[in-house]
């Protein structure tokens, strides 16, 4: 048996007959995954410390060692010099194991009235909580650029799909805005769930509490949570916070995706609606011609990664009895990669969204051979009184004729339309016009320039005022 | 073709030369499912048809016909006397020419300045807000369950487990205490949730909002919208809120399997901790003994439903362009479906939770057999001055001897105690008494009946200000 | 307690002091949708009780009295005429029930010798069977349509697409043959799974088989059964079967919703490659000039559906200990929905793919804008000499200057040809023509329609051979 | 720009005006974890090499550098002395430009007549193969840990569950062989599989073939493949095979995860039935007797991972056009990962059940206290000519009687049992025995002695069937 396992029999194995076998000890251990908590279990163990003292369980020279201690454990870590070991299992027990290196006697006291049940859980959440900040702002520069998008092109005329099929005239500024909305969700919602995280579960121990005179307020006060968690048995086994992330993760990833998807298309050459700068592409190994909108593409497929690291998670806690239960260890590896996946993105996807270059012209391809303004101009005959069901049934003839002749709403003469309608008089050709369609639609809301423009000014706002707080 | 299938062709086919094959509707009509949404569509299309009214597109005289041909229609679905066509495909174009049929002119205005794009998203909000506070108050009716449970047993001490492996003693109401919390968390997540389902798509028509004048803020305020939706493309093609509502369900379901979990083992044989009510239990055909405790496993087993549901929608939404397409049409089963499931599971575990008999002897029978005041024996060394470490490795020696002896720690004699550490003296046996220990672990958030009663109390409070908004 | 709900209790319930409320009822109940296995049913009551007859615990009279009754119940449920009773929770007991009724005495013995747990086991076997027999023809006649193109159209040049990007020259025929090998190995596999489908569960009774001296083999036979299955624990329990058939659903629907995408997108009027019949699309209730390929949309949506019951079964199953579980009781709808959501899709698609008219002059347009030959010169530089990695440097030089000119490869003239390699000659046009391109792919798997022939042959006498079986 | 950036412009960019920023850069190579591919990845290219040679594209001397070189690759490889280098992103650009380096011109040739595309599927297909013949010996391991257990203990009584109720007697070896039996369908399931994945892509090119008179056959012979895969779309864009791997590992997960739950339980103190080693167990780090069965807990938790895995590659390949798209390189993770999962799960279980104790007395315990024997009581009235719902019914009563009483079946005096039934005689003491119950089920599948007995000689023959091939 080594040193460190013998260190390690030491902490819980006192009773253990048989050393654990390796093949049990790679199994189990968590240190490949955890350590990535560690500064986080650090900063938890300082104010568990000072808490400890403050109730007379460490004397102050304690305490003032302790925090020596940790302190030089975490310029280790970040100096990459610390040497984590297996047969210590998790992050926990290695800086224990380190802190008593360094420090002696006092080492061994730091783990009174706590238990690595809530001791881990304390971590994940201040892991987590800060990871929550990061992504909050990588967020804000996603609007930003999606804001920046849309203010250039708040008036450039696109075709507007539905199925697919060309529907109606929009703007590309408009269509921008509804991502930007997506992703203000994305937004609201990651701040609602960071209150549920922001939450203490120190102090619970293994599943009762502790018969230590602890002070758990304090403790929060001093780690930024806002609450203390109620309930002991709820703080070491409940993983809701766990779930709410990976849920706002994959709703965002889904976003993503949607995005993606317009922009590999867009980019495609039929559409050819935008173009995508070199350095967000990669080539062909083979095919020299090939420029591949690779970012897009990966982040399209990284949604499956989001809604598996979700599923993982509801089915880890499916049934669960209480209290802890080894199975929970198994939560760490797929919220770090989704953090990992959504931060990258984000961050990727706000350089590549501010430089894409749009084809106006193509934008509006679709108008050649479609008939965009169909619906203006049922509406057209609404005003003039008909009811909209006869209108719709008029309009169909008259786009049934066109197709038949090969001519746009806009190349009928007159007379013709006169035919279908009397009602229909010459200015009919105004409302036939893209630029008058999305004109009209001037209400909150519409695709209008003017309303497209509020829109952006609205949400510009609201993203100083975070910037603000 | 049949008469209504003549007037479906008004709707929307004038222009398509063959008419839809037999199998093509029935596989893309939704009629099937979505009339579940007719009295929240007759609700939009009152609101709609009075703002028409107020911005001048319908006259006094004719918004009147429309409300009453509304409300006839409502009063035939609620008698369940309304004649749904498949050839209609759907709720909306059913309703519509049920009233143009009944007022004529009028009718065929109704569509005016909406599509069935934002129509159907107004519909699925209006009675998800419905829903919503349905099921608000059921977990309120559960809360209240768990709650009676645990004033009862706030005293009853049980061995509480991690790993399955008798841990620590615990009480019976903190143990319950643990699911209130837990399902106090996923009403406060339905709360939150319901501020962005609560919000007015209707007034974006099919993606770009209309040319007509219309007042959409009189239409949410007519609603109890909170909130107009800010951009049209998004209105139509959001689905945000499903995804949310079934993350919420997803995340409940598992609270439910958990607790169901638990239910069943406690009421199986080798545990015995409950006993389940016949009324909510059925027996065998074939085994005349049996009494099987049916309705915590079926919700256990409704958690795969839960959790598909949600995965249906993401993967529904995965890479879906904009606007609207119709794969969305598949949203509506899936949160039926799980609407359907919590309700009834949640108004099945209130009445079932309430009338468990717990059996109190039972709950400790694992401490005959373990030896759960092991912490309490290392605190009470570290409060005597050892450090942590040490005492769990003294109290481990102490565990292996009594194990090896086949009695409990409270049989140790002291003498035999002193052996392992000298600290140890008479006061020892207080601590390694059940009772003792759980009285112990009176801070916020510990097992001590007094904390339980303490959460209970909060907990009470909580719910009544709940009921007064 | 009414008449039926005293029949009830006389199957089960005699032991119970309280009845059952009628909430657990319906919430426990399965008659709403277990129904659908009723003839199934009965099918495996005819077979057990021709085995307890032979083995002798049914007399011949008793049996042919059963026969009877079996037979005029059959008769009553496909005539709509049998009178289901929730209060007898499931159809083997409302079938059973209903045979006592008719026949009497010998109806309350052929639950002799089984339990619903392998009763339920044996009719989803038998009715899986029976569904999975429909499918495979379906799949065949998919699997036709899908030849019926390829073969119009081994010779129609279109634009092969990577990363959506043109890539290079394809037939559409070997395009369609990429589908008729996906849904061939949707065949192959389904075809696998069924014989892990086509084991016989009876006899396993509850969990433990039986003390009457049965004749297992007998029954499987009577069934059609390739097995009988060895374990009566595993008999009861596994739901292998199920999960394994969800899995084939899925990834058919992967197959569809992949083909749906190109569909959708090859039917927009940027893309303008082929034109879907009305027959298979429907309508605008706003815009008079849409037509949307609804079905390939819905399909693509219906692909959430199919892995959200997957996912519902997998969690089911999750921590599940021996033998049956109630939880078991919600196999049912999932895989119910996703054999009717594959029957539906299979026979929709196959009729609409064999309709769609091709568009051939648009399925070559990416031609005038890109370089598809571009691989073609670099292998004919490699053919001259030039390794592979120096000719794709030269020619990615060829295609910046053509991209800065604005010309096509063919438009080059051979004397700049020669200023980026000498080794270009005169015969360089031949393979910069598309037709060339893909005439020279014509090893096994290639483009090249005399391949895409040979392929499409082959995949003929599959069929043939199929049929005759 | 560094050099190795250059050298891989010279790859694919030699059209690119702007580098590859070092972002995206991260954001899309595969190197950090494709190169667990590049043993497999020399083997592919060494008989690509070979072909090339046999078909004259190649020299026999530059396809003698070739191999040398690769070989020299693979053993820098081995010794982890390569230097892997993220600006040549993947494996493949990796070996290629390490190649020539070492061997200069011919190594720039070794990329004729493929692509990427065909490149990575063929390692993946490689890779696996290797991998599922080595999960199919764990799987075989696996077994036979349980036949040794089912082996020792056919003839030891246990109380058989339903609905975690006291049901039935069966034996503990008769519970052990109904995983045998699932694990064995996962074995027949991974054989199948198996055949899908052994078919070579290579060939295949980009997405059309190639244009040289490649030899697929030849290749497909050099690397073992079964079939060359017919159609070259479907060849690059086909990720079915990682899907079917992914169900397989799922199911087998689901295995372990029911088997895990059982272990858990059974190691519970309430239940007491099986001892677990020491080395397969851990302690607390707080609580000095816990001992944890931790690797079954991390088992059923990873259950989740094998889920999620495949629920993220059914997502990434939903709605995904033809034919290769970057989503791809996404598929590698996620069965790497469970492939990891599912092989240390085995193994480590493999020797964990081998070596489980179990308590014969406490698996009997739930005997004392239920009425398992009740359908046997049943089963002997109807061998008296009662029918069976009359029987059913008559011991529901004494059962009832029994429990008021508070005594077994076993304990009732024949005279209280005639006047239940008068069918009921001396002998029905010898049926109440457990002993006697389980012998009397000994058909096929039964849970008498000796048809577990029968059932483990079956699967050991089966076993070394497979061990000869």
């Amino acid at each position: 048996m080594t040193d460190q396992l013998q260190k390690k029999t030491k902490v819980w194995s006192g009773r253990f007959s048989e050393p654990i076998s390796e093949k049990v000890q790679e199994y189990t251990a968590s240190i490949g995954f955890d350590k990535k908590l560690a500064l986080f279990d650090i900063q938890g163990s300082k104010a568990h410390a000072e808490m400890l003292e403050k109730v007379g369980i460490l004397s102050n020279e304690e305490l003032n060692k302790i925090l020596d201690g940790l302190n030089r454990i975490a310029q280790e870590i970040k100096e990459n010099k610390f040497n984590w070991k297996i047969e210590l299992e998790d992050v926990h027990l290695n800086i224990e194991a380190r802190l008593t290196e360094l420090i002696g006697e006092p080492g061994e006291k730091i783990h009174t009235a706590r238990s690595r049940n809530d001791q881990v859980a304390t971590d994940m959440r201040l892991w987590l909580r800060s990871e929550i900040d990061i992504i909050a702002g990588l967020i804000q520069s996603l609007e930003k650029s999606i804001l920046s998008q849309a203010e250039q092109h708040s008036n450039s005329l696109m075709a507007g799909l539905t199925h697919l099929q060309t529907a109606q005239p929009i703007t590309f500024g408009h269509h921008m805005m509804a991502y930007h909305d997506m992703f203000a969700r994305d937004y609201d919602r990651l701040l609602e769930l960071r209150k549920r995280v922001n939450c203490l579960p120190l102090g619970s121990a293994a599943l009762a509490g502790t018969g230590f005179k602890i002070d758990r307020e304090f403790v929060a006060k001093k780690l930024g949570f806002e609450k203390v968690i109620d309930n002991s048995l709820d703080a070491v086994s409940d993983r809701d916070f766990v779930l709410e992330f990976l849920n706002f993760s994959a709703i965002l990833m889904i976003h993503i995706s949607r995005l993606s998807e317009e922009i590999i298309m867009w980019a495609s050459d039929n559409f050819g609606y935008i173009d995508i700068p070199d350095e967000f592409c990669t080539g062909s190994s083979i095919m020299p011609q090939k420029k591949n909108p690779d970012v897009a593409e990966l982040a399209r497929g990284k949604t499956g990664r989001a809604i598996g690291n979700l599923i993982n998670i509801l089915v880890l806690m499916k049934g669960q009895p209480l209290a802890y239960n080894k199975d929970n260890q198994e939560d760490k590896e797929p919220i770090f990669d989704s953090v990992k996946t959504i931060k990258d993105t984000l961050d990727i996807f706000s350089a590549m969204l501010r430089s894409i270059k749009v084809n106006k012209a193509n934008l509006k391809k679709p108008f050649d051979r479609s008939y965009t303004t169909a619906t203006d101009l049922a509406d057209y005959l609404v005003a003039k009184q008909t009811t909209f069901r006869e209108a719709h049934e008029i309009v169909s003839k008259i786009v049934t004729f066109a197709e038949k002749k090969n001519i746009l709403l806009q190349d009928i003469p007159l007379k013709t339309f006169e035919e279908f309608s009397e009602k229909i008089e010459e200015d009919v050709f105004e409302i036939l016009d893209c630029e008058g369609s999305i004109k009209s639609r001037s209400h909150v809301g519409g695709t209008s320039p003017d309303q497209v423009l509020n829109a952006i000014k609205t949400a510009k706002l609201k993203w100083q005022a975070c910037l603000k707080h």
